[in-house]
């Protein structure tokens, strides 16, 4: 057995669960707008380079762009408009070392990379993950009718992920997380769309009947389900996307042995750790949370794993738009979790052929085949 | 005063909640299913030895069996199984060093050792906590119908717990924690137990008011009233044992003076720590969790000795059925609270008197106060 | 850029919340009481010394009254005695080195110092936080009648704060934080008014229409808005302060650009971290867990700063009564940041000058801003 090398550099990864890229060059504000779940650094509080993922950024990406680390932000952001967003963003993602990325496609403000072209900048391989609420949207503005909406759906939803590597739902914004269990027969179905359509203006699912439908489609196609759980911007009531709210929808779907992946988590990381223990079939990541944490990386990746089974954890960056998001997700969870594994060897907690095998399945094996990738 | 050892290898302990050992010989699913709170391993996680429980097995019990540290599962499970259950049960129970054992005796999946049985297994003595939904199913079962239940579970509590330590509830896992705190009177019992004699099949106790009385009953008595808190298995709606939704009923039990304790607690262990310190007769702990979390036993009982002030911690392995986890339990806590305190000392926040003296509380001395059992 | 020191002894210091000093000598019954939230020690749990705070006041304390660090708290007690509280407040707020205070002058169970009693002992400035519901109560009992009391509050309000700094909420204490977001209109204030005094006995403000109202009058005024959040005494019902719960307040409140203060969190700091980052106008501190937890203040604060940018976290004390509980909660907050920056600058994740800056930041400068105080 090999060595275990504390900054996990050549791990092999697969990023479960990202977004694409922004190609246009950004101003400060848009720069910052981009860095964390603030709309905007505010007048009140400041530039959000002072965060933890701020300083993180000047850490460990001024290097990549030839710069000294901890250069200043300006400096940094002029280096950056020096050389392009394309080039940035080739820069950023090659130095990921990234295999494997499954991208969510539904979330689109502004025009940003396909999953194809997320892959060639890194050298590396993608799979779509389809936004169930996008897609539902999308059947019933083809007036379809509230009667034909559910068949309609589970026919596109089948067609549409012909090869994705699986479905995600965005309850937890819409909602929120206490979802009932039990699916829902058509006729339910049929009157809450018929709600949503009598409603008018932008058709835009926000029913829990219909987040359960959804989620129940993609359990019954056998396709993996992501929840957006935990941390997200302001749009989210996070006291109703704690992932314990889930508990029913966990009992309910676990006898179809279909995996669910339970994103981002934090601050309820714990609480998820503890689903992934007791439900066969719960998988769980501190995507978003690893490069916002900085620095704090190894200490919420800690308390993920006390309780979740090390098969029932994966790897997600979370980053959407810039480059900095995907090195430092990446970045900032390969030294979190080897510096973890490395000080478990050394105080003799497990041998280091364990926390080379364990950081293999966190890395990518239990993604792999949780979502059947090889 | 003595050095403190950071180990706190011969430090005297009460374990006030923990359960029966299993007797019979185990496969590895078997072995695997007591080893979390999973039912057992899962197809989509793999082996459940690949958590921090796991490894805590493979790096603390395979001395106690002669083999290596460290040694793979599958060689410690052929140890363990040539050596026999009751051998192993012996010499894990001896290395706990545990004097004083108060067992929960009211859940019974398969026949377990008694209290008497496991205190001989490790020289040490045993008295019982009654488990008050098991007694009153017990009573309800026995026909005296709705209105005459109230007076007689009274009677046999009474009688029941002539020699036990203390009684337990598990509200949490039937109803949640949120109960309200005054005294149910004994018309509204009986309208209670109406309701659920009413409702035929299995007499499963599941009434807030049902709950809540059996409660006070054991208050009435002088008892003190464990309650079942936080992290257990998939039948627990973890959302509903927070323990703060107690605060109601802490409130108004606190004049009787009689000690409550909140076991387990975990992820909600510094809520615990809270209530602890505004509430005169609470006591909490971090067992099961201790065990759980492995290498990070020391991580949550620091959380937990925020807020908690030291003469209200109390020590629990909360093992049940292997062996294994009455000696994890007790060495994590040993090495998680020892470990703790030596920093203390290192960093001078507190003097070795002090820590040793906190030790000495919170391994037995807090314990035997409570429950009286010097 | 000068060195970083790790004790953060010189940082210069704006105690955005605390109270005022008993000034009278106390027993040792009533010292314990005042020592942390519990009414006082009881006599199932022992000696509240035997905690977080009764350690760390024994650790820092006894030096500053000429005796040496760790003394017994018998014998710090009868040094406390015979120099007499008077000296021993002075003593204590002289070695805080806080410059300026903002005292809640609207916590007063016995007579306690004013905020320039405060500023004089401590050599420094002062400036009032009007407690909102105490000054709504006040004009309630002036008879003004429900439907004249939004606009006698409104008036009222503009004159008492003509010199303060802000305003306080209690809300958390009365109802809980789940209030809604949108301004009530008069006449839904003069209703729920009209409940209040139609309910005779003493006028206690507790009724979510009327907390809401009174924050929106400290937002008209421009005023920052402190709400009390998490950890507090036994009248708190902890899981409705849980600062999430104020979510539709805050979405509500930020285009009016006025800064809310979220105090205390704990344990619900990071979640308060989440909303800091992703709403403009709120900041956040731990006061009132900092000397409480003692020794582990730095985790503490660790967590806090996770999420929240470092332009929108404040220091406070949160202290009452004893002058030991100003110099802890000072103490505790300089040497718990200015490890944790040092170890930043140790392991390179940001450079000495950025440790020193951010220092400044959450030591003085960002409460200098939100609360317009050179």
């Amino acid at each position: 057995m090999s060595d275990l090398d504390p900054d996990l550099a050549g791990l092999p990864l697969v990023d479960h669960h990202c977004h694409g890229l922004v190609r246009r060059d950004l101003t400060r504000a848009e720069f910052e707008s981009m860095l964390t779940e603030a709309a905007g650094p505010s007048a009140l509080g400041g530039s959000l380079f002072d965060s933890q993922v701020g300083l993180a950024v000047r850490r460990w990406c001024p290097p990549v762009l030839d710069l000294p680390a901890h250069a200043p932000a300006a400096e940094y952001l002029d280096r950056r408009a020096e050389l392009g967003a394309d080039e940035v963003n080739r820069r950023m993602l090659t130095a990921t070392g990234t295999g494997t990325f499954l991208l969510d496609t539904g979330y689109l403000p502004e025009p940003i990379t396909s999953p194809a072209q997320l892959a060639a900048l890194a050298g590396g391989r993608a799979r779509e993950v389809v936004r169930l609420e996008a897609l539902a949207e999308e059947v019933l503005a083809e007036e379809v009718g509230a009667a034909g909406f559910a068949e309609r759906f589970r026919t596109r939803l089948a067609a549409r992920t012909a090869g994705a590597a699986g479905v995600k739902s965005i309850a937890a914004y819409r909602v929120g997380l206490g979802l009932e269990g039990a699916r829902p027969a058509d006729a339910e179905v049929a009157r809450a769309a018929d709600r949503l359509l009598a409603g008018g203006g932008r058709l835009r699912v926000a029913d829990p009947v219909l987040h359960r439908f959804l989620v129940w489609c993609g359990i019954d196609l056998g396709l993996p389900v992501q929840f957006h759980v935990g941390y997200g911007d302001a749009d989210v009531d996070l006291h109703r996307c704690d992932p314990l709210l889930l508990t029913d929808l966990l009992r309910a779907t676990e006898p179809a042995g279909v995996p669910v992946m339970l994103l981002h988590n934090y601050p309820f990381h714990r609480n998820a750790g503890f689903l992934a223990q007791v439900f066969g079939h719960v998988f769980v990541d501190v995507g978003l949370a690893t490069h916002n944490v900085g620095h704090r990386s190894g200490a919420v990746l800690r308390e993920l794993l006390e309780l979740a089974p090390f098969g029932k954890v994966l790897f997600s960056s979370d980053a959407f738009g810039l480059g900095e998001l995907y090195l430092l997700g990446t970045l900032l969870f390969r030294r979190g979790l080897g510096r973890y594994l490395a000080e478990g060897v050394a105080e003799d907690a497990w041998t280091t052929a364990d926390a080379v095998r364990v950081a293999a399945m966190i890395g990518a094996g239990n993604a792999e085949r949780a979502y059947r990738l090889s």
